[in-house]
């Protein structure tokens, strides 16, 4: 599938390439209509190289031109060389892709309560709840089903999708896009024993989400037992993650799918926790640390580093260790014989010494 | 719980034989109404020992007739014999359980565009959204709160569970079952750096389910950047498991719960991912290949191998090396103590150099 | 965020001790209108230190009181002595924040089967769905876009949060909890290999959740092929874990979030699985086992003892080989090493060997 905008918009390539700041190779009077995968791509689109070992497709594709990186100076087809080739794809994929908002208004079928405040060119669709005392913003897009709680508001231009669920509290910010099945504010996970009884810890603190953030589908974000959980502006996250109680995520980090962070934990800005990372509760990570595939964190991180395993340890660390992990039943089958090596010398020295 | 079919029908194990290919040790003429597991089974009902575990049970079972493999010649109950006892199993099972289909009409409580295309003999309950241009085949099921977005399409005799997200623009093929809560659609998690900033790369890419796949509860498929993703016919998918933007996943292969899966990964046909693997992405794995539980695998995998571990290597290495892991702190111990006599035997060595 | 009751009902210090089976150490004369964490209480709250990391902060708090241990016998502020801090504060919150149900009615947009059996006191919300032959107990609160399939119950009490689905035969009891995208009741994960094809093995078992458990958000408990899956009175489950077909957990047990529990696995009572663990299926956990967050179980657990790792060991064992993980390569250099002195040896003696 090839996207195109729907007007068949075109643009000349010398003229996509002063809106992603680069430079043209070859004719640069050529016209874009559309964006493309380099193998599927038509006459007529623009295809990109951002990792080299697609580099030999180059000159295969049908593509009409091909965003690269500076290191390729030339090709059969115009160039578009540009410093960062992923991004420059984004930003032209945006723009021939991107519609202006066009607000479908309140469906009849929607239920919003009478206290709740609307902002202006809403798109509310059918089986929409919105409770009392709920702020919601200008042209912010509820899709089927979702279900606004009680005294929550809505920042403008946010989207959230089918069958989201906000509890009541919950504070969502400007240009918050909620993917469907998303749950914000549900109860932390907190009991405490009397004697075999797990008695609940009354969970009566809110949920913050700041500006752009991006939550995945079927992600939780539990409230606060006290306080907020907080989810700072620009951290994207994917889908089926898990945001525990008073969780801080700090500004534009990257939370992949199916992360676990436990109670308290404060995350700085800019980290990264790849894919299925656990973390436990009440540690502090610092500023753009990263955290490979799978690891479990149970101490605080310091900022700027790379961590991996489970328990995670320093990223090259882990890469020495698991190299090594499959040479075990070797290394002990060598050191069980190097005992044998060892007690025959010994006994030679021993005997040797007797017979002086 | 014992499953009976509704209206008590009776067959007789001779009968049950034909219909699984299988041969009757004992009295074919005894008559049964149901199907129970072996600890529960009542007079009249057949159960079944698929694992031999359960063997000692044989004869304890107040069934009336036990499918066994071909192992067990007999036993003090009728014995319905096959090669294969828990398909056999399956087979009944769903003999007496399936119930023919009867739609119950369009609850005028859905909401559906003007502009879909709706089949015949359909099953549509109430808070059902049908968006624009959709096409929806014969005798579909959609339970309340399935959302389906503008442009897609369901395939005939496909049910969708309550509170299903079905996004623009998605492809769901015939005999479709998908389980409460599934997201498919949604936005890949496809961002690039601009310094610290995430940008978001457009997800403008589709999502196409084939026939007889079936999906478990709240597992989210994500749309492609570009082109599709793509569930191939047959696939089996559990709960909670996250399918990334681009991946293909090739037919009847079997994906349990909590799986991750990252972008444009590909796996081949007949593959079985056991719980709680995660998948890097742009990798491809084999036909066949079997992946063990909790797995993390990072790099390609050959055809009808098996594989363990984090990271993934051949299962067999696998098990050898985490037998040696509770031994590590001997291991090192030992390798201390060997450190120790050697030096003494290099001293006494030295020595008796210099002694000469 | 500060947690007030509505009405500011203010209490005396030695008022709350009593509720709690504390002592006051100090002014018992004090008022308290609210409870707040550590950093953000205000004059008239009670705030408390479960951790003692945080005791530091005692007499820095704005609090007017603080709960602690009896460890602390003195402070600035006044104290509330008690044996479990964390428990008293639990306790204390619960009095501050709980308010009498009040019911809301069943809202004309809920959909609801003339064959329904409905207690008294009743908040249905709109977008509800409730099946034939439910029956739902007195005081249920079913929050917008809940669908309750056919022949399933709710006992009295419970409630269950925005777009929760309970497939039809599920049994629900008193004083239940399940959050916000909870699926109860989908169909097990089961089939069977014929050639290369998945056949599906039919789920006609069913659920029943007895009182007093909670669930947190999406999380995906499935219903038995046969027989029951089973969640006993007490059970606590976090967000996103997932209960195959036939399971059973036993009483008061603690599942955090992301756990996933193979097919007819038993859990035993009072068994605490931390986040992420994993579980194959047809094994049994004994009574008061716990299990380290991320591990993998391949085997039966016996009762009291505590495990980690994939595969999961004694958690001390673990815990020891753990340690040891990160000097892999440095062993692994040292038995190189200690091969070759030990060949310089062998040589040296067989040299004298020969001299002789």
């Amino acid at each position: 599938m090839t996207y195109f905008n729907e007007k068949r918009m075109k643009k000349k390539l010398k003229e996509l390439a002063q809106w992603v700041d680069g430079t043209v190779i070859g004719d640069g009077e050529v016209e874009i209509s559309g964006v493309s995968a380099i193998d599927e791509a038509q006459a007529g689109e623009i295809t990109f190289i951002a990792n080299p070992k697609y580099l030999p497709k180059l000159n295969e594709t049908r593509a009409s031109a091909v965003i690269v990186s500076k290191a390729v100076t030339r090709g059969e087809k115009p160039l578009l060389s540009v410093s960062h080739p992923y991004l420059a794809f984004a930003k032209i994929l945006a723009f021939f892709s991107q519609k202006p908002y066009q607000p479908k208004g309140i469906d009849s079928n929607a239920w919003i309560s009478p206290t709740a405040s609307l902002g202006k060119d809403l798109t509310l669709y059918p089986f929409v709840y919105i409770g009392d005392h709920c702020s919601i913003g200008d042209r912010v897009t509820l899709y089927p089903g979702v279900c606004i709680g009680d005294g929550s508001s809505v920042g403008e231009d946010s989207i959230l999708y089918p069958n989201v669920s906000v509890y009541s509290g919950t504070t969502i910010g400007k240009r918050v896009i909620l993917h469907s099945g998303v749950v914000v504010g549900s109860d932390g996970f907190g009991y405490v024993k009397e004697g075999k009884k797990n008695v609940k810890i009354p969970q009566v603190g809110g949920v913050e989400i700041e500006d752009d953030v991006e939550i995945g589908s079927n992600t939780t974000i539990d409230r606060a037992t006290l306080g907020k959980t907080i989810i700072r502006r620009g951290v994207k996250i994917d889908n089926l993650a898990q945001v525990a109680h008073n969780v801080i995520i700090g500004e534009d980090s990257i939370i992949v799918a199916q992360v676990g962070i436990s109670g308290s934990t404060k995350i700085g800005s800019n980290v990264t926790l790849a894919g299925q990372v656990g973390m436990v509760g009440h540690i502090e990570i610092g500023d753009n640390v990263m955290v490979g595939a799978q690891s479990g964190v149970g101490h605080d991180l310091p900022a700027n580093q790379v961590f991996t395993g489970s328990p995670a340890i320093p990223h090259r660390e882990w890469l020495r260790s698991v190299t090594v992990f499959p040479k075990l039943p070797e290394m002990r089958r060598t050191l069980i014989e190097i005992e044998k090596r060892l007690k025959k010398i010994e006994e030679t020295l021993s005997s040797s010494e007797k017979e002086k």
